[in-house]
């Protein structure tokens, strides 16, 4: 009858593993010690992916080195593919909130290699004799470097998803510029009637905040690559080879096709977690446009009958349990949702940051579950404001059109023409006597009707137009 | 054969919907519409249980006010009661973060609840014909009074739990410190070495900080206890009988048994999400010591040969995957970081609740998210920091001994005896010549030995004496 | 010919410090050391007064224990009264932000009263052979407990100041509400038409929020009262007579007529800050008001053609340099800003308060400083808002009606008439149409034109009514 | 007699202006309105040189598209001019916490331009008719552009001079790492012994992040220079030749000499204002690793007696009003608050970034202003602890050795040569025994003292080292 456990040991002692279990004492204790948010890394699959790519790059670079035979780095190297094939994601049962700056993670990961590598040997789970987590599978390694890399490598893929999401998202905003490039409205400024515009440049605005973001994001990855392989404990690389930095740092491009470099200072890299600080304030960035961008949106379709009502948002669900026929904005107010909850996790992830001491910085976990989080959060509101809010926008033309010629700001555009005090007064009587621009202008033959309508036209008050009669 | 699926009707159209289904048409749009966090509300059993209340007590109030029949009334009853009991929980499948200030999470439980209603009747689902999710299940309501009135209801629970984990975290502590009464060490300020106390002192402070934590508590949940159920959809109460608002307090406190009681104004309070932010206030104000304290352990326990080590945290994992022999604090330090992670809910809250507008607060959806995740890691990281920490403890006496000994601080004892100035010289040429400062003071003949030894008493440096002779 | 300059020792060594100066040495080492916010201490006289009141209450009790002679006191309690009279405030020139923990703050106010007391006994300033800042008017203290107890006083008073502004500003709120109390208007959840509600309710609410406002800081000035007076450096009350704290207590109540009592414990009190993180959280609980507050005005007043136009505010400013005629809700624009401030404060100071170690907060300072700005901002936002905006509002009576009549959201009120179902299908017509509900109700005979005024009355829309026949 | 006084005109009526003050009625309707931070726009005199040095530029080009003649521009130049050069600032007046999106801002500057190019040219104060302040000096303007084109330029040039700043300090760090260079001492992670390092990478680490930093913020700048100037009220342009926006860019350059650009849309310019908060999240990442770094000085000079110890601070003051001889980190303390300040800022942007609204963001004024000061305290926190700290660090080199002699974490440069087990028994062993690791390897016969010698010589611990024989 087949063993039902095994006995493992570490430092503390020892604890009975059950033979199903492809981690071993050292996770199992990091189970046992941190049930704090109930998410285990098996929910954040790019960064156990990333792990395997790390410890295989690291097996070929100690194989090369000759400092791990044939056998067992092919063992490893196989172990790690089929975790990149997404096997043994459930043997990843870590609590994502841990002390100890990931060394469970890590230790996870080592113990899982080392049994699949074990199995895939021909041996018995648990023959650590054969093949150690700690002197093999760890071999010329240090959490220290090792999680920070796989963090990075993991944050590199999130970011890139989050760049074709946001590339949906611009693409929307783009396409109804264009549909709505010929709608003329009043702009507000500080939610006061302004002077005309389109929808179109509205719309174009958004598209337009959308694609810096998708810029900004691109230099960040630059910064995200810059990893600090080879540092092991505290940066000085104890216990590698003078040639192993570099040669894992080939390794690890041919294993990821990503364009990582070691960090030019592996001692300062290891205690610092600015970049994460960095990709955090980009997202925060980010979450300030998409919510005002929002709140935008949630202006702009507000009534149907007591609001602004210059566009229709697509109708997704009932809006009340008790007010028939209300529809709300549902999906720009999820999508705010989401910026506030970016904007609280940059926070957590400063202080974070900020925590760090001397040679390390302990508090790794929860900056990558924080930017894990943002990142997943916000691929998920951009994807769902393009599919299922901007696509389906429909502009109320007409009712845009009469606010420009009922409104008071046209005045601005005349402007340059009959001097600021003078507009100012037609301004004033517009207002006191609820009559338009146009006609008390012309009643006080400030301009003939043939001046008013060539100034008024909408391609020359959206646009910067010669004006050479316009000097006072 | 039976059916597989019935069709349901709302504003927008039809849907197919499994007959296995409690939920209906609105939820299931919901769910294709929020794909956000990935957390469904069934993770958030103590806000099901709370609108499950919720609604029985709006049925029993309906039913005595002659609006509702008494065999609809029994059997939405009945239906409450069996989601109380933890069924039915599946059937939540909402997203939390979700658009439409819960008008989603509200029709969830109207239809899950009418279904189930509709069973304990003998009739099958989707009979809304005898039921309705929004005339019967949410009469007299809104999501705008029945939501906030659950989160509260919910919140109330968690917090009473986040006490009784604090109460656990302050007994150890508190325990801790009748241990290390005697025990005397160096106080630092600004980690300097300061003047001595003892062990006990330094321990029962941090219990101290936790029993403030839970009298603020205590205070928060009165605030939290104050509901607007009664006032629909913004607080007129429109749509529901003037002796609706006080009946249906009276049956809330019936099914709850907790002293909820109704706003003075409900118009304010349906708008109002200040409450939430003055309990995210509080859990930050717990985040910031419970980080403070476990920084002091740290800081107590590093080591153990180049650090302060008056104290040995009880080992729970190997600390480092190359450094063999290392135990890291990293209890303290998982808990630091669910203290971030509070700080930074803090701001999510505040933004969410800055950003209600006028008669509504759309984003009470994130607000309860984030209270209820703070308040849930809150009170693991509490427990874990109890019985994984602070009860495993050990002073290393000798060394705190010797440190005060060894110190330079003593000299502030003898200010009253010396003065400031002479006290300084001594102190000046105990760190220059690194000798101690007993000797300095009895070569200069500044006291007799006598009382030097009566004035660096231990019992007389760590509490105010009486010092006749010290003036100057 | 007069001395232009005396010398002054500390343990760094000597300088010159010009006899015009009250400060001393340590005071111009701080001032040289500490060149950050360019914000002395003289800008915050409550603090300086404080400080001023606090030492004269040590003299006192110093005197009464008979550790302190009767000349000696008399002069410090002298000193310390000219100061409270705005006496030489300019001699407080230290940073506000500064490090130390308040040490150079106590150390300035030592050596101001000192060179005082000096001049009053005919002695030449920087006599401290006579009289010692160290020996004498710090007697019994230590800036850990003189500093954070000055600063609990001072923010006392702060807090006092701010509930009058806020008075001034609920009455405002109060005021309109009574005054609009008869405007029907359609409420809006989530920018969306819902039901009628009156404008003096949403103005009613507005005072509400303020007056929990003021309530809140009731509770809070109860906190800020517990003082640590009597702890001297670490709470051990190291140097006291254990007589001294109780008495000291006595004498500054007497001195302040302010309701200050001894923290329980002085060891705890004196490293725990978190009762300016709590005071800080009801700041920030007040911004988040205040804030949505102002942006209700924006958004009521928006247009005048273009957007709600439900209420005007006074007109305080041209709002354009471009812009004829038109004007911007400046003031409510610069409360939001206030708001964001003092939101930004909080951060700060909690990053502050969890960053205090073992058995002090060193950043008290910054702390102070935050907390000191954010309610002197809000005292000035809060009457300005009063009296440059609130109380000129006036009310479109006419365009608030008629966007009821106009609106969809009628039929909310018919719901327990016809059933939600019914009401979605006119609701649904209306939009579609652009009729108005009452016509189509009419038209489909769901209900009599008697019924239909009868429950479109305004006091039957904005109040909870009874409806006996509305029964499904 | 001399006039006392001129009467001006705006939209809402007069106000007499006493002939001193070359600001006008907007200014002073401003000034009114404002009293908020006490805080006037003189105070930042890079902000008020930047608005002259735009509106110089304006001139230029409304010149040169024959729309201002030579007389008028010249005069308004002049002007420009001679505020550059420092004069008239006390005319600017206004608080800078200021709403209607810092057009009194702009016009307190267009109003002092008017009234000192009216007297060069040799009219009285207030003769709008030849000079006007809207329609000459601010034309082809709006607040809307010439305002955060004005914020982005001050900006580049506070960004320059926080870049000098940050220079001065990098290079006291490197310094110290050359002095240190050949110090070895124990790495420190998680506040636990690690493994050894020499004190010259400690201090190399800290220059290089702030040489990263000083990187950051050259990129940055390329984002500030992007300006909207040409876009007048919405970013349309409107009240603008079509050569306009192109023609000011130059002359905005020339006059600058700064490589500001014109923003590709000046519609999405207009209203965004993430430049500002990326700006902010630099400055933030700056501040979290320049507060990382003082809290590692603060621990490292730990002590004198009962801390870490390895380095000295030089003393700056005195540290104690009641412990003679005591001294503190009062300057790495003082640069920490500095950092918790700029965080607390970084939200202030954020939530003010992500307010504005539609065409503009109306809050840019505390955008500015936070960030203003956030730079400025940087500014001498930076230079500070250059100079006042760190060029005065000492080491303590002996102590720094023995610490690495005593260490446990000696045993991991065994590592390879012994395995990770024996690695950990001999780790234990030490610490129960109290022995040092190099004996009890010794002792068990698992080296020669040949090896041990030459695997712990420092050069071999400190950096990565071949290693042929540790192949396990």
């Amino acid at each position: 009858m087949a063993k039902e456990y095994r006995i493992e040991h570490d430092l503390l002692g020892e604890k009975r593993i059950s033979m199903d279990s492809y981690y071993g004492i050292q996770t199992l204790r990091a189970k046992d010690n941190f049930s704090i948010s109930k998410v285990n890394l098996s929910q954040f699959p790019k960064l156990i992916r990333a792990l395997a790519q790390v410890k295989k790059a690291c097996a070929m670079a100690n194989n090369e080195l000759g400092l791990l035979d044939d056998k067992l780095c092919d063992a490893i190297c196989s172990a790690c593919d089929e975790i990149v094939a997404k096997k043994y994601h459930d043997q990843f049962i870590v609590d994502v909130i841990q002390g100890g700056a990931g060394t469970s993670t890590n230790m996870n990961a080592n113990e899982v290699i080392t049994n699949v590598a074990l199995e895939i040997m021909g041996y018995e789970k648990g023959r650590y004799d054969i093949l150690h987590p700690n002197n093999h599978v760890n071999m010329s390694q240090s959490t220290n470097d090792v999680y920070p890399t796989a963090v990075r490598l993991a944050l590199y893929e999130y970011l890139c998803k989050l760049q074709n999401k946001m590339q949906i998202l611009k693409d929307s905003f783009f396409s109804k510029a264009k549909e709505f490039n010929d709608i003329i409205k009043m702009g507000r400024t500080q939610l006061q009637d302004a002077v005309p515009m389109t929808l179109g440049q509205e719309f174009n605005s958004f598209g337009l905040m959308i694609e810096d973001d998708i810029s900004a994001i691109e230099m960040t990855k630059r910064i995200v690559a810059q990893m600090n392989l080879g540092a092991t404990a505290i940066g000085t690389g104890i216990n590698t080879d003078s040639k192993y930095a570099g040669l894992v740092k080939e390794k690890l491009e041919e294993v990821t096709n990503r364009p990582f470099v070691t960090a030019c200072d592996l001692v300062k890299a290891t205690q610092d977690t600015s970049t994460f600080v960095q990709v955090s304030g980009v997202m925060k960035s980010i979450a300030t446009k998409i919510s005002k961008i929002c709140n935008d949106l949630r202006l702009l379709s507000s009534g149907p009958r007591t609001g602004i009502n210059e566009i229709n948002l697509p109708k997704m669900q009932p809006g009340s349990s008790i007010m028939p026929g209300k529809v709300n904005p549902v999906i720009p107010e999820v999508v705010n949702q989401v910026a506030f909850q970016v904007i609280g996790h940059d926070i957590t992830i400063s202080l974070a940051s900020e925590g760090g001491q001397l040679q390390l910085n302990v508090f790794e976990p929860i900056i990558a579950y924080n930017l894990f989080q943002s990142i997943t959060m916000m691929c998920n509101a951009s994807e769902t404001l393009a599919f299922k809010c901007v696509d389906g926008i429909t502009a109320n033309e007409q009712r845009c059109k009469e606010l420009v010629l009922n409104s008071i700001g046209l005045v601005t555009a005349l402007n340059p023409y009959i001097g600021y005090q003078n507009a100012t007064l037609v301004a004033k009587e517009a207002l006191e006597t609820n009559r338009s621009v146009y006609d008390i202008v012309l009643e006080k033959k400030l301009l003939s009707k043939e001046q008013l309508d060539e100034y008024l036209k909408p391609e020359n008050m959206t646009h910067p137009t010669y004006s050479k009669d316009c000097k006072l």
